[in-house]
């Protein structure tokens, strides 16, 4: 099965908004094995766009649309989509209810031009819109299968893995399934991780391994194809223990999990309470950390310690020991971790201190980091980082690295990550 | 002029990438007034590839392509578009100078496939790669012409604009010049803002006002063709002011200034310090500002009071107001940025509190936010929020509004936004 992506909206094509639901649809259909050969833009002009679709079919048995499916005449996919392949648009009830039921219960009268959005192509498979009014479908002819999707990613998003998705894997497994497990690393290169499992590599048929890098994070994703659940996971589960084998150390994480979700699991589980005195990270570790839900019950909070004076007087590292050493330096980090552990009465406590750019700061160079961490009575742990990249990049390389660091000692405690 | 985009490049249908090349270059084309129709991206392909460009030429004058052409064999952009055209590929002598240079001063060895990236189109003019090796072109014949750039964004934006775009613009002005100045707005919607100068807008011709708006900010691009830089601003600066008399207020910045960068400016410049305790966005407010080099002359920290103790116990709120007013109002937002104002000796203070979501928090509702800005000895200034948004975008708008506000406060003080 091949696929061409089609996305219809002017905005995209005056360079206001990026076409990642062109990204993340693509993402999605590789781990179905579908191959995707083109993806196309084109703006809401019904004769353009039937061109296009009269293209992609020479070319694609599978066309997702996203976009146009709104309630304004600017919004016409579905329109063209039905006059091309001559079939009726009819209202779909429970759409229908779903759109008054929103206009009632925000006290707001339904405008005419809403009804549009409640209908669909005859004869088509519905796709339910949890996060919008205007379902999706799928539709199929003898020669080609057609899907179109909402424009707003968080529309899209949601329906594509959920409606879309589960209808796709079916037609292309022959009524098995295909079952996915992301295994997330950090702190190895892409080179040396693919190196190390690279007999696996080399061998894959049943599950397929596939890497990916970016951000400063490697992924391995194995992927079984099976009859069942069951099988798949019996594929799965032996390649997954050959590969930690290897290279569990540098794991943080499985599936969506993101180095902050995974600590912020991790602390929330296990009741252990953080805090953090920031330098260069200026309350972007704390700040990441707070991105999760429920983090609030063990994060108590922290200081931004930019200015010297501040580290002294507000935090309590002596004057001393940052003239002897450096405000970036091993001892500077550790002992911020170990005050702001103290002052806030916390069961770890984090210390960023680096010189992030453009200019050298205590003496050191751009891109030197320290971060220190203390936990309970151990004495504290300090590491460095030499980055190479631009000043918010090195900030972000930072925060990363200081999550990987304690996600490890956790581990090293017995609470299990994953 | 009508051009379509062609990304090349497996990566982007595979999903591991997003094109976003396709949104610069889209937006680019745009203040150019040339029309963007169609975006395709194919893969690493010559045969597919031939197909697109074949495709395109019966529907766009000009054709421009990002990506593949790198020293790899699957690089093969200008392979397959030499080919097309029957136009010869020949070594550019400068560009094979500054390759060689490049590994050189690395002290590596060039390998023998690096050569074929200093080749060019006969008879092109050679777009000058400032960040990498590989050389752009632009090459025209009686019916089409020809841009192709590098696929790495850093090469390719200041390709297209400091090589690509000045050579177009001749070409769509006959000789004369655009010029564009874009004017930033906080705190108004796109609606109110369009309802206002809807009278200048539907008077346009020279200069041209385009309307943008995302993430909670409204732009107005005010774009104007002339024969010199003088005129253009001649047409420019007229409806500049009238647009400042209706919405000025509003305004925090013109072209490239974000929130963030708008405030530190006017904090550097004028030397005025800052801190801020920081509950719901949890040092978001402090890492935005950071973001912006020579911050740390006038940033000297914060605190993060995620927990109710430290807010009372580390910053000094009482424990009484909290009771009698919530940590989530008006009274603990003021009294955080009037405590840490003192306890860090900066001429302003900032409290951001509320509930970000997905549980309601200090009795308030979820998207409640209030925050406090103490200025000098001046009365501290409270504004309420009342957000919609999931638990991040909440933050974000949070703190995007604190900066607004501080913006608007220093401006009413006499410092210059603009």
């Amino acid at each position: 099965m091949n696929a061409e992506i089609i996305a219809v909206g002017s905005e995209l094509l005056l360079g206001q908004i990026v076409n990642t639901n062109a990204r993340f649809i693509s993402s999605q259909l590789s781990e179905l094995g579908i191959n995707v050969f083109y993806h196309t833009v084109v703006g809401d002009n019904p004769k353009r766009l039937e061109e296009v679709i009269e293209h992609a079919e020479k070319r694609a048995d599978l066309i997702i649309f996203s976009g146009g499916l709104g309630p304004t005449k600017d919004d016409l996919t579905k329109e063209t989509i039905a006059k091309h392949l001559g079939v009726p648009l009819e209202q779909n009830d429970d759409a229908m209810e779903y759109i008054m039921t929103f206009f009632e219960k925000r006290n707001r009268k339904m405008t005419e031009n809403n009804r549009k959005q409640a209908l669909v192509l005859k004869g088509c498979e519905v796709l339910r819109n949890e996060n919008g009014m205007a379902p999706g479908m799928l539709f199929e002819n003898d020669t080609h299968t057609y899907i179109l999707l909402p424009g707003p990613p968080k529309e899209m998003q949601p329906m594509f893995q959920f409606e879309a998705k589960p209808k796709l894997a079916k037609r292309v497994s022959d009524g098995g399934l295909i079952v996915s497990h992301v295994l997330r690393f950090y702190g190895i290169g892409e080179a040396e991780l693919e190196d190390r499992v690279q007999h696996l590599l080399d061998a894959q048929t049943n599950p397929t391994i596939a890497p990916l890098a970016g951000d400063g994070e490697v992924t391995l994703r194995i992927t079984a194809k099976a009859d069942t659940e069951e099988e798949a996971w019996g594929l799965i589960t032996p390649t997954r223990q050959e590969i930690l084998d290897l290279v569990g150390e540098y794991l943080y994480g499985v599936n969506d999990d993101s180095l902050s979700s995974k600590l912020a699991d991790m602390l929330i589980e296990n009741k252990i309470t953080i805090s953090a005195a920031e330098s260069l990270t200026a309350g972007l570790f704390q700040s990441e950390l707070a991105a999760n839900p429920g983090i609030s019950e063990v994060l108590y909070g922290g200081m931004v310690t930019y200015n010297e004076d501040v580290k002294v007087n507000q935090l309590g590292v002596s004057r001393e020991l940052i003239d002897k050493y450096s405000v970036v330096s091993a001892e500077c980090a550790a002992e911020m971790a170990v005050r702001i552990k103290e002052k806030f009465g916390t069961d770890l406590g984090v210390g960023l201190t680096g010189a992030a750019g453009p200019a050298e700061h205590g003496g050191r160079a751009v891109g030197t980091v320290w971060i220190g961490i203390a936990y309970g009575q151990d004495e504290p742990l300090t590491y460095q980082l030499n980055l190479q990249g631009m000043r918010n990049t090195n900030r972000i390389r930072a925060v990363k690295t200081a999550i990987h660091h304690i996600i490890q000692l956790l581990s090293s405690k017995g609470y299990r990550k994953i």
